[in-house]
């Protein structure tokens, strides 16, 4: 298990767990031979599950837990008390060194706090970011906050900027990312003050960023910017509204083909077309949500996923690693918060 | 034009004005036989256009005026200075009795702003509010507010969930609605202060309505409450991430169907079908905006549409006329806010 890339997973976190994280597993194992896993867990419930895939147990070692962060727990009382939990000891591997990276299903805002908490901010950040790519009429996009932080200030908002687009590039490979700020409207004195003033604060820094100015809700899915810069509140909404929308024109469209012989057939003539499209949307192929900021690889899948989707967590982890990610995040992130004094105020560097 | 219903317009309000709204005005007045119209604008490039439709010159007219309110101008410069421009007078002419309603496609803010001047707000309401119905996996549901408050305490979220509870049932024709407020989890200790606190000043009310709870950006498109309540903000954002979403979707769709000969063929067969399905999201068959909670009633339609949605906004405008909605508002609200404690000191009578 030398140059394998070791993944940390939170074996039982998610609805279905531990049977959807094993599953994903054994999918993200096919994708990438080189990866092995840490297991975190009930090991009894797990080995009978693991052994059915012979492949996967070959690249996989236990750590048993009986202790389970559930997802009605609040984040405050599992970070102090869930201290043998299968997330916490997953998180304490990749800060100790034993592992590259944790994915998790599990409750979201423990696993945010538990991962700050252990793993601690890169140097200039004060607030990690939650963050995801989704697919756009253009390509694919970028969205931060998530959820992390309910509330920010402009300050915030210019730290998730600048991450968003180390992230893009470096991530997504976009050579020379655009960033928008999600307000209500485009002109200057919409929106509240955090989104007035950071936009001012982006447009008279110098920094060597492409800042788009302000965007609208519809510009999301139409892929306007790389980056989407907003407060945790707003982009939990939206980016579940999008979902939500994507699943309801699915169901739409399902009835509406369904509803007679002549639909049906023409239906089946396009299938796969059909089949492609729904490729296209399909919100498994986008699970997995980076939290940006942490000194160490956290990522959180859905917890209502399935396997293919959790595989896809596991995808999007490999992806970081392979690309140096927090490497270049501390590189770039240094390198433009030096660059002109707003950037300092905000950064606080 | 003694037992028509008159509808005033701001002839020279959107992109694409005045032609849109006299094309928008002609379809409507095909479908509603007894409306007439007082048009607001520059006349002499109004008249042409309207005498193209005979029927429509029959049943329109003139209050010529060549001031207009621009989509750049600020709402309170609009306010204080465009006392004389098609937007303004036509709002007048709600207030004098002279029109049942107004119709505008310019300037949201700068509308909202001169109907609140001039209009004034029905009585216990602090702030009138922007909704609009959208179709869902279960029907349609309404939502607001969409963008008249960037700011909102749980005072006002309180106040738009009684509004939408008698918007809905009295337009959208739903017996019993359920009323849920937008945020970033279903538990109690999730989202803002704001948030947290409407929560449960409904539960805690004794007030007749039906209080679902919190609910997520993804159960908006699966209908799960008939009434969203959240803040200018958020709202405006999430709606226009669904308008966004749904637009991608289509476009992806025709991307994929005309792909190949087999998905065109598959396509022609199911073109009926498909027909049916694109009317079912089409985005022109919702546009119109209604301004709830002021003494007249005042509809805003997208700037950027055409002929066929400017239409649905008079659509909604007679619907609301039709169902008496102001007077239904002003007496459930009195009836509702003198119900309990809670709510008089939330609605403030």
């Amino acid at each position: 298990v030398s140059d394998r890339l070791v993944i940390a997973l939170d074996a039982m976190g998610g609805d279905r767990a531990p049977e959807v994280v094993i599953d994903g597993a054994e999918i993200a194992r096919e994708r990438f031979p080189n990866i092995s896993f840490l297991m975190f867990g009930d090991q009894p419930r797990l080995e009978p599950l693991v052994q059915a895939h012979p492949k996967l147990a070959a690249v996989t070692e236990y750590r048993h837990t009986t202790e389970v962060v559930s997802g009605e727990d609040k984040p405050s009382i599992a970070l102090r008390s869930a201290r043998q939990s299968s997330m916490r000891l997953a998180i304490n591997s990749v800060r100790d060194g034993d592992a590259s990276c944790v994915v998790s299903a599990g409750n979201t805002g423990a696993l945010m706090a538990i991962a700050k908490f252990v793993l601690k901010t890169l140097p200039g950040i004060h607030r990690p970011a939650i963050t995801t790519y989704y697919p756009t009429m253009r390509g694919e996009s970028c969205m931060l906050d998530l959820g992390a932080n309910v509330q920010c200030d402009a300050e915030n908002l210019v730290q998730f900027a600048v991450m968003g687009e180390v992230f893009a590039r470096n991530v997504l490979g976009v050579k020379n990312p655009s960033i928008g700020i999600l307000n209500v409207g485009a002109e200057n004195l919409k929106g509240n003050e955090a989104v007035r003033k950071a936009s001012i604060m982006l447009k008279e820094s110098t920094l060597p960023i492409k800042f788009h100015g302000f965007i609208e809700g519809d510009d999301i899915g139409a892929g306007v910017v790389d980056v989407v810069v907003t407060d945790g509140f707003t982009g939990n909404i939206a980016l579940k509204t999008y979902e939500g929308t994507a699943k309801m024109f699915g169901v739409f469209l399902k009835r509406a083909l369904s509803e007679s012989f002549m639909s049906k057939f023409g239906a089946w003539l396009a299938s796969s077309a059909l089949q492609k499209f729904k490729m296209q949307v399909d919100p498994r192929l986008y699970n997995g949500a980076m939290f940006l900021g942490l000194n160490g690889i956290c990522i959180k899948s859905h917890g209502g996923t399935d396997a293919l989707g959790f595989s896809n967590a596991i995808h999007v982890a490999v992806e970081m690693i392979t690309h140096s990610f927090n490497e270049a995040i501390k590189e770039d992130y240094a390198q433009l918060s030096g660059h002109d004094k707003t950037m300092q105020e905000a950064v606080g560097s």
